[in-house]
């Protein structure tokens, strides 16, 4: 179900509410609309974007298609971007004189907060549509940040764990965690090349006192690319390092072994030559000397070794 | 055999035929024509292309060469393209005011469903054959995200596949998928500096206005081209994940070799040391004793550790 | 607690004192004041940054954020700047025609040493607040060299130690050092960019005949990010060199455990074929034969191969 | 020896013969020269060069040198290149108005087939030096292709050698071949960058009805760098492919061991202890039951096991 | 010991002497001075570099600190240039319309060889300093190309010996001679930049005629930085090359150690069923039976088995 929000600024006097009110705004007065589509149907869009607002069908058609990256179309009478965001696919962007038009599949975090904040944000009021898509992109920017803390916990965690006890999973967690940073870091390359440009003031409808807002915008976005190749690049990091802990494993197992056969080897072929037919071999007699001996051998030599060999991984 | 197949748009009246229908048509008329070349031959390609439409023979050689990578040649009367299918190796274009001439071997799905549809299409008609061009273009890079997609299967597929159990023949179609993505990794940069070429209007006879219908498949092609690079990455990851699975393995057959063997050598030596000459060993007069004893060994220790060793691999 | 240090040089005479001394300077008099903020609160930055001097909120803002790269703002009366430290996260400039305005969180051994040099540098004095500028950057980003000395020695002392006895420890050590190398590199490329834009006389308040002071510091600031580079490519170096040590400790052991076998399994079958039970072995009526039998095995043997492999590595 | 072919074109008449030619050749005049110097020496190179036709010493020097890198140099009255052929080192050429003077160090195929070609070639003789050049260097830039597909093909052989029987021979190859195709690569990027430039028209004395023919042949070097780099690539996965299929092997031979110890180390043990002196075992009277004991072993247990063990690789 | 010595051109007439000479010398006379300092102390630098000459403080400190990479500056009356030589740190030239000044810390072969030169030579007395500078210039860059071929040399050699016996100290070997050629490629990049600003004709005291002169230094400079990087490149290659060598012996080594178990094991334990207690083993009652057994175990299987394993490796 698509669902529309309409604010509507008209002489610092802000009203919100339903489709209903984009009726009585136009696009040669003062008044300035903001108009948010939730979940939008191809009739809706063809409808309100193409026919009331005039925007080009390729603009319309790529607010509604899943996959667009990051980008920014001029168009003589609006400005069309497509931002990406952390909790959906992506937010459309019809930016004009006095009119804003938001399109997203999916609820979006920053949108909802700005709708409400609005009716106490003068300031939102007063600086005009460019400045609310500012704030808009601001918080949606934003949202990116504990996301990266959390993929930076989770691969410091893989790290610790690998050097403890290296297991294939970890391996496959670490894969699936290195196709997530590689689809961010796709998208996030065009959006910041988007900023740069919004910032740089090639957006007509975004005026010259704000460039600096989204100035401010793109140096976050910059952040965010290097921490999302520093995050790769410690990824690589994990991958060798799990290598070489399992090659350290097998190196210590081989180890043990080769102690192991060193000692018994030459041991079994004595007795074996011998027979241990020796004349003086008491313990022979002995009513317990039979469970003794395999106790012994038991407790004896695997106490020494089976520690290290059995904490040194699972099966 | 070639076949040649014509569309003559005049006045918005449309007819389809073969070669006859080139006669009528004048350069400097108002008509407009479309002539589409499959499997040409050399002589036609001198007669037609060089001769009837003075197109320049480096040009016409291109349109039938088999390896020529996406490039652009203006020339004074008309635009010389050459852009790469999925399915065959490259759709040649001579562009010029009032007619098209495409040139491929081999059939090519986008130019039979523009020729089927245009006899209704009115859009195309009355837009003019730089618009026509657009529309087979357009059908052409999207034939890319189906075959990318089904890469992408084919790389998890294969990462699952090496995750429950590695063999050198996951390893030898890794390559081989590799090979295929890097085959196209290069076709798909020039290609995408071609589309970036048109999209900036350096296209002599692309009109201005349908500039921002080559800028959308421009934006198509950049996904695509970045998902290559994407795929390029994650085949990189499996093949690292690969020999770690394979060491990993390694390792825990050893362990469980190097397990036994802590078991058993020491044992083997009591039982050569004393030859188990015990004065109490009732089992040597069981009558069932010599069958029992095998029977033990084999169930006894193969089932506990004969499991995960027999799943871990196959020969 | 935040502290406030404030230098004033009127007609070459130096005050150096507290925040009181900021009342008695005007912005358009001759007098030049520098005011370093050493752990500023919100509301001291409010307060002085944004009413006092009317700097941008985004500016103070990010003068008092944790992250924000090194980065250049030009506004009308003053310039922005913010440099990395590497002991501090960052260092904010204000710099004006009359006035430098310093923020940090934490000590900075840099701006301590020129506020103690002050009375006594004439040049300083004499030169204004860019070069006073120049003088606190210059020794910040010298304060890098020692720190990547250590780095290098760090790596090489690690590399001899993987030599000597590769163990997963070290490892882990490279990659925490390697994580550092990344983070400073992260920092080190836009502080570059920034002092190269600034050598190159983009900033508004820096006077051309200083240009030539803040060019050296670029010129410092390019062999940092070099000798980050090539250590970075050291450490890759390293971990590869990891590997292949471990690889051939395993090689080593290996042939140990298979020389060994080579020489005992086939004795032992012997043994075992013939029991032994040849009627000339004299040993079997010795006295001391069984002890005898199983020392000789034990320092025989051992003593030429245990060698190399007890000194292979640890567990 | 030192060779010298000339070829005089005075209108459209053309004579071909040795060194003799040069001298009722006048640089003023409308006849045009073609002069190839095979085998040069230094004092021919001055006398004829430096001397008769004024090119400068560096000029000079370079076309003697042998590892001169491809270049252009502009100078008043003619242009310098240095191309690359695959066969020799290079092809000096220095093109002015009405002459072209070709130097090389042993044979080149490309200027023996022009030369022969010229008397019939009308085309040749009518276009002018700069388009004789362009036919020369075109044959020259196509031998690299037959190159680059052997090389394509040994990778792929090699490859497949790896997979049935991996050596390591075939990484001794593998790095040879990266060695050649790393030397191919270091001359095709300077070359490729020098028929771009001329292509761009940078060169004084190609006109500009010919720059058309030298951006084709820069295609086809673009072609060739491209795959070049593909080769790399291939190249890079064939060397990680030879490791997995190595740890591959040792894996199988691991499980082979592991799986025969697991079987054989329990059942050897149980002999041990039981000394099989069970009081029911009729082979012991059998009268060949040795021969037929040490038989059974041997092919029961070899026949099964040994097979993938001597096929999986040779010593 | 710092040592000075002067030569001057006055009217192609050449003194050479010390530190007196400069005495004579005007800076707006006709004569021209060419100042070598080796090994300069602080003291001298300030009294002849800044007061005498009026050079700049900054770029008087570089021509002393050690670790400066190669650039260029531009001041009102001279240029100032960074050099590397292989043998030194580095040389430092001040070259004005009529004067040279070189700085440099150790012997410097170019240097002496063009001092020794100068009387005889013509051709740098009329030419000027900046021809000079030139000729001083190309003898340091030619230095690279004999300890390039040492170092490919080196790399080739151990490439060899890893296939024929990888042992660590390959490897060690290997990561000395990578950094080693990294700091000259540290080095080799700002250099090469630099000779491409010279032959631009960037540097104001470089006259117009000379300028083709540093470009081919400049085309020498672009060799060595492609030999650096391919030897960069042959270094990956062996690194890899050593861990797929270590693979495959290990892997030979446990196929030998298998071979031998799928021998031994069976016949063992058949040994220990029957005791081999038939009726029917006449070599028991031999009397030199048992040194026999011994002894035929020794050759029979070592002999075999033996000679790859001990010819595979050291220990």
């Amino acid at each position: 179900m698509s669902s529309i929000r309409v604010s509507v600024l008209d002489s610092d006097a802000l009203r919100q509410g339903d489709a209903s009110l984009i009726e009585g705004w136009q696009r040669d007065g003062d008044a300035r609309i903001w108009i948010d589509i939730e979940d939008p149907t191809e009739a809706l869009l063809e409808e309100l974007l193409e026919k009331r607002f005039g925007f080009h069908e390729l603009a319309a058609e790529d607010s509604l298609s899943k996959n667009t990256l990051p980008k920014y179309d001029a168009f003589p009478h609006y400005d069309f971007f497509v931002f990406r965001a952390v909790e959906v696919n992506k937010l459309s962007a019809f930016l004009g004189r006095n009119f804003l038009v938001t399109v997203h599949t999916g609820k979006l975090q920053a949108i909802d907060e700005i709708h409400d904040r609005l009716p106490e944000d003068k300031r939102i009021v007063s600086n005009g549509v460019d400045y609310l898509l500012y704030e808009i992109v601001d918080l949606m920017i934003d949202a990116h940040f504990p996301l990266l803390e959390k993929i930076e916990e989770c691969v410091d965690d893989l790290q610790e764990q690998i050097f403890l006890n290296a297991q294939p999973a970890h391996l496959d967690q670490l894969l699936h965690l290195k196709r997530d940073v590689n689809v961010m870091r796709r998208q996030s390359l065009p959006q910041r090349e988007l900023l740069n440009l919004i910032s740089r003031g090639d957006a007509t409808f975004v005026q010259k006192q704000h460039l600096i807002y989204f100035r401010d915008i793109y140096d976050h976005m910059f952040r965010i690319s290097e921490t999302i190749d520093s995050e790769r690049d410690m990824m690589s990091g994990t991958m060798e390092a799990y290598l070489s802990v399992i090659a350290n494993r097998t190196n210590e197992i081989m180890r043990v072994l080769t102690v192991l056969s060193t000692i018994m080897l030459p041991l079994t072929l004595i007795a074996g030559i011998y027979g241990m037919n020796f004349e003086h071999m008491p313990e022979l007699h002995w009513l317990h000397g039979y469970p003794f001996a395999l106790g012994r051998a038991k407790t004896g030599i695997c106490e020494e070794i089976g520690r290290p060999l059995l904490s040194g991984g699972s099966s």
